[in-house]
């Protein structure tokens, strides 16, 4: 068994010829037994035909299988394209003998193209073939687009005195913002866990970690996270106390995996925490965190090493939110660089070149106002950004 | 008398030594007799010394001179900014032997560093003795900032028997969205205008303008667009008919100023007007637009000359306004790339890729669902955009 093995789930990633290089496209899962679902998609109204399948079958809270392609996003092919995904679930079923509402699936890549679905399906055999325990690390690299190295982790955990295991995967890259993006995650454990609570508790991991990054404030039309249990291990998750040992993994297993998808942001080169406290409110502090963490001048700054935190200021104030510009405290990590809206002069001018030319800084806003608080991570805005992006399809 | 000319009005623009590499940073508006005025500045909360001193006097309705200098924005100053902002209009006052309070001053340039501000009082007589009725392209060159060119336009327009001229100044460049950004305006008549209605016609003028154009998203703390009348030429506005000729003839012109800034946008090559129509309300048309024509993922595609719609309608979806993704059509000017919500085929993208190719075009989202309507102008996002931003300061 290997470290990313999870008992009583398989997985698998091919290439199915959706990719103009070759490079695997098409991923399984596969839980030996009837596991738990939940799952949380994308807000954008606009929604790829997978999406809204799922949608409607993760109502029933079972899942056998998740049919993930890349390549492709499957959105904006109307009634075909939700023939396509039905379809794509149809051959994964037969071909697992398993019932067809129980497979779920996703789709990332290009929006607005037909989805080549008899190359899905004509190399369903070879993906079901492909399934193992520790197929885990084909998957990830299956479900990649911009992404430069596929991300997959393992934790364990224990509940009494049996051990669990959750492995998750994700995808990135692009389109990424609060309020999740082409993002994908899939995370499965062995673990015993009822259906709504896995619902709780998944919302709750989502909303402190793929809800808080930002690449380029672009949200997309596929985003899915999906959580299976399928209790295999024994450990069953009822009382409080099992609640928080999960709960505690799986937050820190979506945060690091976030964090992942920003450090390898379409063109990234810095991971930074934009912090606001002192707020009125939470709310107002996220509004301002998040038009600080998508500013393009911002972006660019952090690109070129530049403490330019006049840019910060400028974006916090068109934020929509109202404070006092004169109150305002700003740091780059512990540096100090505006004092009651006053900037602190030359003298800190070297000590925030070097905090900027760290791989990892954190620019914190405090309103001197209250007590809301908030916190985003982003990236910077490089040439490679707009390379990756200039000729994506091409 | 050049074409640049307006009775009565002088300006000037010399090099005082604001600017590191020596280009010319400080201009100089002069009416020799008093001028009606009207202003509008930022609405970013974070405010320059400048905008804050200008809301106080503009308030009387009348102004003397403009006093504006590039390459420091002088914002986060805290006093010592407001006191430099009213020793450069008294510097003015006094060279010009005319009322403080009737000097109004523009700053433009890097946030948070102190204005060296007796470089400038030193360089007012200079200034000053540059004054001159041909001095409007200087003042325009002086007031740039990461600009390629100088922005100074002229018209002439009749009412009755009497011939009137308008001359205007620009700056634009990088954080220009709609609502305004660090673009400065500079505009004077010598047509005789009452003040309330001057400012009733400017912020029309602005709204359908200046208010409808995106670089970057971000706004700045140092918005001005400030319009003077001095009368001196006898033509006066006063029935519905004079303003409607003037009022044609300023929007006409702040229009064209507006297209300008975009098309001088920091490293843009293309200029784009995204429309929306079809909405419930023109707001929510507006939301849409605003939010397409800011996604990176959409101006990146420009800048490659790619016709990738899915990116345009992932954007507006996520604009937070409700609408059926089943109803829309989208277009690259009249080329159709999406009729009811799903893609015309790769029968179109030759059409498509030859309209992305154009130095200019219009994408248009009907969502066939209501009359609301709204345009916005916005640029391609390219490697120099980035280039320009990442090093500024430096």
């Amino acid at each position: 068994m290997t470290v990313f093995a999870c008992n009583g789930i398989q997985a698998a990633g091919i290439a199915a010829g959706l990719k103009k290089n070759g490079n695997p496209d098409l991923g399984l899962i596969y839980s030996e037994t009837t596991a738990t679902a939940a799952a949380v998609f994308t807000r954008n109204v606009v929604q790829a035909a997978p999406v809204m399948l799922d949608r409607q079958r993760i109502r029933s809270g079972r899942c056998r299988a998740i049919v993930v392609n890349s390549g492709n996003a499957n959105c904006c092919n109307g009634e075909n394209g939700m023939r396509d995904a039905v379809a794509t679930c149809a051959a994964v079923a037969q071909a697992l003998n398993i019932p067809e509402d129980q497979v779920l699936v996703a789709s990332t890549g290009v929006i607005g193209q037909p989805l080549p679905v008899e190359r899905v399906t004509a190399a369903v055999p070879t993906l079901v073939a492909d399934l193992s325990e520790d197929g885990f690390e084909r998957l990830a690299a299956a479900i990649m687009t911009t992404d430069t190295e596929p991300k997959c982790i393992h934790r364990q955990g224990r509940i009494g005195d049996r051990t669990f295991n959750v492995v998750a995967v994700a995808k990135g890259a692009g389109m990424i913002r609060p309020d999740m993006a082409t993002m994908l995650c899939f995370a499965c454990t062995d673990a015993a866990i009822d259906a709504a609570l896995l619902d709780t508790m998944l919302r709750q991991a989502v909303d402190q970690s793929f809800n808080r990054i930002t690449i380029d404030g672009d949200t997309s039309t596929n985003d899915t996270v999906i959580l299976l249990a399928n209790g295999s291990r024994g450990a069953a998750v009822q009382s409080a106390d099992d609640q928080a040992v999960f709960q505690a993994l799986l937050d820190e297993m979506l945060l690091d995996l976030a964090k992942w998808l920003v450090r390898d942001g379409e063109g990234a080169n810095k991971l930074v925490e934009v912090r606001v406290q002192g707020a009125g409110c939470d709310e107002d502090a996220r509004r301002i965190a998040d038009t600080v963490a998508n500013s393009p001048l911002v972006k660019t700054a952090l690109f070129g090493e530049d403490a330019n935190w006049g840019r910060v200021l400028g974006a916090a104030g068109r934020a929509g939110v109202t404070f006092d510009p004169g109150r305002i405290d700003l740091y780059f990590d512990d540096v100090r660089m505006v004092a009651g809206g006053v900037g602190c002069g030359a003298e800190v001018e070297a000590a925030a070149t070097a905090v900027l030319k760290q791989p990892e800084l954190r620019i914190t806003l405090d309103l001197n106002d209250g007590a809301g608080k908030a916190g985003v991570l982003t990236c910077d805005f490089s040439l490679d950004y707009v390379r990756i992006n200039a000729d994506y399809r091409s």
